[in-house]
């Protein structure tokens, strides 16, 4: 009674959390889920000089189900050219099992 | 020197979260985790009339590594029966591997 | 243009962040995130004999991307036979794919 689905996990700084959440939108996803987190990441830079090893939770954990593999890519790929330049951030996928197919 | 379980990922409003732990417990689970969330639903209605983008972290994600899968789908179902006509939310499950077994 | 890499998800008290953390940097990950949470463990007792339901956000859900499984293993290990005698604690594995591998 499930069917797969695939879940695309952004985590970023919160400085662009609206400009991620707009991609999402115009990708055509049904919604999105975002947590506060706190992080180090390999590159050792962020935007604004600000220290690699954030204490305080200024960074957000996006996550998507979307319908459709090539709708995550779709989204993954956007955030990444638009915004890794210049902000931490890391996308994965993982494969998800759906109860409620319709909810999405 | 893993072995297979299912993880169920419950995402939904904060104000019903003592019913979905009592639906946790009730199944079996030896526990649970939860995080505060915020997010934007496919349905576009949530309990009370407020607005379906909630920038406030009124939402939790609850997340219970079950033993079997019967049980996770039996914590989704019951949650999703009880609660979801009337309050937003989604449910997912997905495959994990446990390393301390004896710990759950 | 993915490729598979392992997740490693820790839930364990706040309390020993510091030494997780470190853990994870030495066995060579390049980066980690980190969340906030609440939960009930399967042991009933945690450290300093404050109760198994915490209603404060007194967990912290720390999640790695490795590179290998190996790695992965290695710090799940390294914290379990550290802290989790005297600490609450689970870990468990995710396979996931990464949309940008020079990133980790």
């Amino acid at each position: 009674m499930t069917h797969k689905a695939t879940k695309i996990v952004i985590i970023t700084e919160k400085l662009i959390v609206e400009g991620v959440t707009k991609i999402i939108e115009e990708a055509g996803a049904s919604g999105y889920t975002m947590v506060q987190a706190a992080g180090k990441g390999s590159r050792g830079v962020r935007s604004s000089g600000r220290p690699a090893v954030v204490d305080a939770f200024a960074n957000v954990k996006v996550e998507v189900i979307t319908a459709t593999r090539d709708m995550a890519e779709q989204i993954a790929d956007k955030v990444a050219a638009r915004y890794f330049d210049n902000y931490s951030g890391i996308t994965y996928l993982e494969e998800v099992e759906i109860l409620r197919p319709h909810k999405f």
